[in-house]
């Protein structure tokens, strides 16, 4: 029995460019010179794999696949799901099955750092069987925080979006400064890392006048009463201030910053970090507040691509399918920062067992002493993965985003009880 | 002493289009045949007339005026200022005063409906007086709520972004879905009327499985039973569901349904309609949910225009300037719909005090009769004017918005005390 069909899995949140990295995945499979006999997708990520239930990318003609490679989410579905350590085998046992019933002997997993856990633990799981599946890793997530590539696919756009919006919101505020003074607050995504916070510092541009004024980030604990005095002062200065808030700021304590608040049934509601910010101001300083959370927008916007995210997005997915068919099981592409301007990279090899579940947090010469802003040197090194953009196709007046049509992969097993 | 000053002033909350009004009128004005001797513009608006805080535009030339139509804020400022009735006079005396001192001929003021009402007063105090002043209204607001206008210079961009915006985010949830079903809310403008967050309708092209799901307008009261029924609905079907909720919806009591929460010092705390629609799906029907409010980034986002809106926003600048110099005091240059489909329209004067305060709420007939949703005559009305798109110069990745730099007058007067 030949192993030789090539399955793709999406893994974690999506971005605006991860069907991209699935159209190039398939394109260069097929590019394989008759190596690679069939080309599937789970549905909805490794959960769709258990469930047996998989996507024959046949159908996919060129055009349409021309098609996904410009449109945002995850065409095939994602899922989040971590592999358990602690259910005797079962879920191990069961993807192997689905990998036997299909011949899969390639596996390529686009995900963040869970994702390189679990490609790990699967190309270790197939040499102990003795199988000869090979698990390559791809990187994507908007987060940035994949720890062994210079930045993560999805990153760039989402920069390049953030950082937009900083820009235009900071020039409407600007307009109508009034008496009171007046504060606009930005919530973008950072659980854990405040990379796309720092990416909305690319709108000031270096001038501490224009938006963002400050900028928080989770690296950083926040100081109320430093940053009350920076509102303060800032909007003393220009009559309105600009902040950018990761979602995961967190206080002296180390616990998050999240709102908590009770609704009219004494129920306690979790809010986000950029409201609390919102009313803290307002509480204190009296000053008007807007507040803006771009949420899944921020990570879906396909009529603002990055062309450099874009083309790495790319990249990855063509490496993978190199390194899958080379038998470089276990390896993740990763983007090396080869110079910084003009801006120019490469992709290498990483081993996911060296950066499984690690988290790259910003490092410390990127964030403001006083940890109210991020540095030059933080903008220096995001500026490239923002350059470039990409016309899209446009229908009546909205981007031409259509779903690809598909067939299910017929199942040959049981269903799976998990 | 010749009145051959024109001088131009923004009110309210500004748009991505307003500068292009601006540059407009700026450029018409200096082709009358040296008729307009000079052009200022009033630094944040109205106010600005009053502290004789006024711009002396001849400093733009015209690439800054180029760079000026496709920035998105107000350049020249703007403010929220209604002209008092009770005030013995002392604001119309001023105004009328700096007016003099700078031999303003004609006034345009770019507004809303508020707007219109204070041309229609001034020029009647005008003719009053024996002024020569000719003062005529510009009209913009994203709201798209003005009376004697099929559309509002402002409305299509930020309509073209949020059905955009609905459009990616989505494609996005659609990625995700989860066992436990998930639901995704985005909050638009419009305190008093649903134009905009009919206009992300637009995003699902008349297909019941994609988002917008639910379109809450404030013109419908809100009915909490049937919204969490057809949210079941969706979710059981799709797993997942997607809404849009205009700021301003309303409860069958008439009033809004922001949210009335207590912070941890019992201070009594009011959000956005979206978080208090969220949470109660969350509360009622235990799904996840995420929410999005895009605020000042649905009037601001000049990276992805409407070539329509950009092209009305103009039109309205020069037609505003032909009747000034016309004497067409308190008058405002509407458009007229001419025809759908191919989209034709064309601009005719309308008198402002016959549309003063008035505000244009979405007809019924826009309104599904459930309430959660608007028809498809509301897509047909609103589709022409997000069509086209307008390419951005870029700089570093980013939009080049550049603030222009401009003289300002010297003050004649004594200081506003007001």
């Amino acid at each position: 029995m030949t192993y030789d069909t090539l399955l793709y899995a999406h893994s974690g949140g999506v971005t605006a460019v991860i069907n991209a990295t699935a159209a190039a995945v398939i394109d260069a499979a097929r590019r394989q010179g008759g190596r690679v006999g069939r080309v599937l997708a789970a549905h909805r990520g490794i959960g769709g794999v258990l469930r047996e239930d998989l996507i024959d990318t046949a159908a996919l003609d060129t055009a349409a696949l021309e098609r996904l490679a410009r449109t945002p989410g995850g065409a095939f579905g994602s899922c989040r799901f971590d592999l358990p350590r602690d259910d005797g085998g079962v879920v191990m046992d069961r993807l192997f099955a689905v990998f036997d019933a299909h011949r899969v002997g390639w596996l390529l997993y686009n995900g963040g750092n869970g994702s390189m856990d679990a490609v790990a633990r699967l190309q270790a799981e197939a040499r102990r069987r003795g199988h000869p599946l090979v698990c390559v890793g791809v990187p994507k997530t908007v987060d940035n925080d994949i720890v062994g590539t210079d930045c993560c696919p999805g990153f760039g756009s989402a920069a390049k979006y953030v950082a937009t919006s900083m820009l235009e919101a900071g020039l409407d505020i600007a307009s109508m400064v009034g008496a009171k003074g007046s504060v606009f607050v930005m919530e973008v995504m950072g659980r854990n890392t405040g990379w796309l916070a720092a990416a909305t510092a690319l709108a000031a541009g270096g001038d501490p006048d224009r938006a963002p004024h400050i900028v928080l980030v989770p690296e950083a604990s926040f100081d109320e009463a430093a940053f009350l005095a920076r509102v303060q002062a800032v909007t003393e200065r220009l009559g309105h201030c600009t902040v950018t808030v990761s979602e995961g700021i967190r206080g002296a304590d180390g616990g998050p910053l999240m709102e908590k608040s009770r609704d009219a049934r004494g129920y306690v509601q979790l809010g986000g970090a950029g409201l609390a910010v919102a009313r803290l101001i307002h509480e204190r300083l009296g000053y008007k507040f807007h507040w803006a959370i771009p949420d899944y927008m921020q990570r879906s916007a396909g009529h603002w691509l990055s062309a450099t995210d874009r083309e790495q997005a790319q990249a990855v997915g063509l490496a993978a399918v190199d390194y899958a068919l080379a038998g470089q099981g276990g390896m993740m592409p990763g983007i090396r920062r080869l110079q910084a301007e003009p801006y120019a990279w490469e992709i290498e090899a990483v081993d996911t067992a060296l950066i499984a579940n690690l988290e790259r947090k910003l490092p410390s010469e990127f964030i403001a002493a006083d940890g109210l802003h991020v540095t030059a040197a933080a903008c220096e090194y995001i500026r490239p993965l923002i350059m470039g953009e990409v016309t899209q196709s446009v229908r009546a007046g909205l981007p031409d985003y259509r779903p690809c049509g598909w067939a299910k992969v017929a199942v040959r097993l049981p269903p799976w009880a998990g």
